[in-house]
């Protein structure tokens, strides 16, 4: 049946990838997924489809999903992430599992927003049930070898803690609403907003120029004892202690000059607790790399665990690499009997042969220019 | 937030790859990909989410897509299988290949129903631009080839054309709607179905009879002299003359008698215009290949080109093979001091090897016990 225009066209925020497109998105997640292994990671996959209320279980709450009806009326929605949808699977099926458990994946994920991509490849890992600094340091590290091991150049990682904000409002006695308030635009870096928040805050001058300054906060390990001039409350104490080990891990694991710690990353509505970290690259005006410690997610689940892990979004990396030339035929074969063709092909498939079979009779100087318009580097007339 | 009791289930029909599982999928799927290159088809994707104007665009057939309305109230369907989003593709961006062109995927596909797996694995393969015989009899003898290099035994291809049929009907005068009501109680093999429509449809006896056999003409090239002996209109006489071509091809390529001729095999409602065929396992009552000509498609995308392909539903074949021993990492690595730890691990990961890391402080018996529960040969206390 005739296609309308609609019916030829591709739906707004997808994409095709053609092979010399594919070739590289699929060599880059290999190379990542290669290097999860050698530190022990173990891939699985999730379904594209989950219910809402396993990924976005507060209604109220603003989302991207795709969202439709299954046949019973329950709320269906496209995979947004792949973090709950692990949760969901540890915490029933590898509920008996030997942790900590060390997951990893590559797929799809969709969100329904203006942006150019709206279905994009993600890798990543999940770390499941450790609190230790260790864990927080071990996965970083490897977020920042994956985006090395790319061949990727200036890649920078910031690294801050969510319990040094949330402590720091509680110190300061800022209620619910403002922070979540101060926190969204803190993670949206709207600095417009962090001010108009703060001006309109009537907290103490001290507090005020703290959160005006937190963004700013962003280096090595001298910016964590300001912090500590600034409070003594144990919350922040603690996860300034967090950060300064899991800081020196780094060093040991040899990725620490590509890592400053940033006390302004937040995440608005996330299931973060602890350490969390972001990889940019020169270019890409967001980050590539998402990552950090969520130890409540998995209770909401039913089982205790704490976690920690990241997510690469490989789709959105793709611009930053050539095209690849696809891999051509070794070998054109055509002829004018149809038999001594296919055995031909056969033969030369046997032994190890890309084969390209020409479908009908063509003369030598069709067979010649084909080849060449294929990059095909041998033709055999049989 | 925690979840509800939906929340921490997963959707019906969908299912989690846990990694033992995963690794089997993957290889069967890499081992088809790579036969499909020696073949020289060049690997393409598709977007998961397409316009219903383009996977479906008769909105009067009943179907199983997974259908909703984007946010300009359009409606987008999950991609039931890949002929159509790659005529798509081929009509659009790659219109001025190198024709015949031969692509292959790898993607999951959704329908929804009531069966046990809506989601599921296909690979496959498209070759665009030829009418000849010739790549009719390429694509099955790749399908052949492909399910034998996975090691299933007694697997049965059977092979038959659209011609046949609809020949007959015209030959009959066997009205449209009573055409279609045969063509879909036969594509089902639903005899009780055929033989009711057959016994209400006032058809001449000898028609009646053939249409009854129709599903029992199985066999070798002596069917088809036998549908001579019925009929001599022009279109069967080709129909039967194409199919003979492309069965004397098979045996060239070594595959014939791994394919029978059968002319009871029709698709319903399919895009499929020629030569069909379909690849059966033992112990599975579904074709796990489906394939055939259709050299109409493409013109409903505004381009005309004649195509054949198949797809292979790699998910239903996984339950054919045993589940994989997922790879263990080579050595674990544990000790009290992390900044030693951490150093041994990523020498050892420099030198190629598969580390895990032990986070925390251990005694050796743990670290035996944990080696041998996660199948890991070696031990290193550092």
């Amino acid at each position: 049946m005739l296609r309308t225009n609609l019916g030829q066209r591709i739906p707004d925020g997808m994409r095709d990838l053609l092979p010399e497109e594919l070739v590289v998105q699929e060599r880059l997640e290999e190379e990542i997924l290669a290097l999860f292994r050698q530190w022990s990671y173990q891939k699985v996959l999730t379904p594209t489809l989950e219910y809402t209320a396993c990924v976005q279980p507060d209604i109220e709450q603003d989302d991207s999903l795709y969202k439709f009806f299954d046949r019973e009326g329950r709320i269906l929605a496209l995979r947004p992430e792949l973090t709950m949808s692990i949760a969901r699977l540890v915490s029933t099926r590898m509920r008996g599992g030997d942790f900590p458990l060390r997951l990893c994946y590559g797929a799809d994920v969709y969100r329904n927003t203006a942006v150019r991509h709206r279905e994009f490849r993600q890798v990543g890992v999940e770390l499941v049930g450790s609190d230790q600094e260790l864990a927080d340091a071990e996965v970083i590290a490897l977020a920042v070898e994956a985006i090395a091991g790319l061949g990727l150049k200036n890649y920078q990682f910031n690294l801050g803690h969510m319990g040094i904000f949330s402590g720091l409002m509680l110190e300061a006695g800022v209620d619910e609403g403002l922070q979540s308030k101060l926190e969204e635009a803190l993670a949206r870096k709207d600095m417009v907003g962090v001010e108009r928040w703060v001006s309109q805050s009537r907290l103490p001058t001290r507090v005020q120029e703290l959160l005006l300054r937190l963004p700013h906060f962003h280096g090595g390990e001298e910016i964590l004892d300001e912090v500590l001039d600034w409070s003594e409350r144990p919350a922040i104490q603690e996860a300034v202690e967090r950060l300064r080990k899991i800081y020196r891990y780094l060093n040991y694991f040899g990725v620490q000059e590509n890592v400053s710690l940033d006390l302004g990353i937040l995440r608005g509505f996330s299931y973060y607790t602890g350490a969390v970290f972001e990889g940019y690259v020169p270019g890409m005006g967001f980050p590539v790399v998402e990552g950090g410690r969520y130890d409540t997610l998995y209770s909401d689940f039913g089982v205790s665990l704490p976690a920690t892990g990241f997510a690469i979004h490989l789709g959105t990396l793709l611009e930053q690499f050539p095209l690849s030339s696809t891999e051509s035929a070794d070998i054109l074969v055509y002829g004018s009997d149809a038999e001594q063709v296919i055995r031909q092909c056969q033969a030369l498939r046997a032994k190890g042969k890309r084969v390209e079979m020409v479908l009908g009779r063509i003369e030598s100087d069709v067979a010649q220019k084909m080849a060449f318009q294929k990059h095909i580097p041998e033709i055999l007339c049989v």
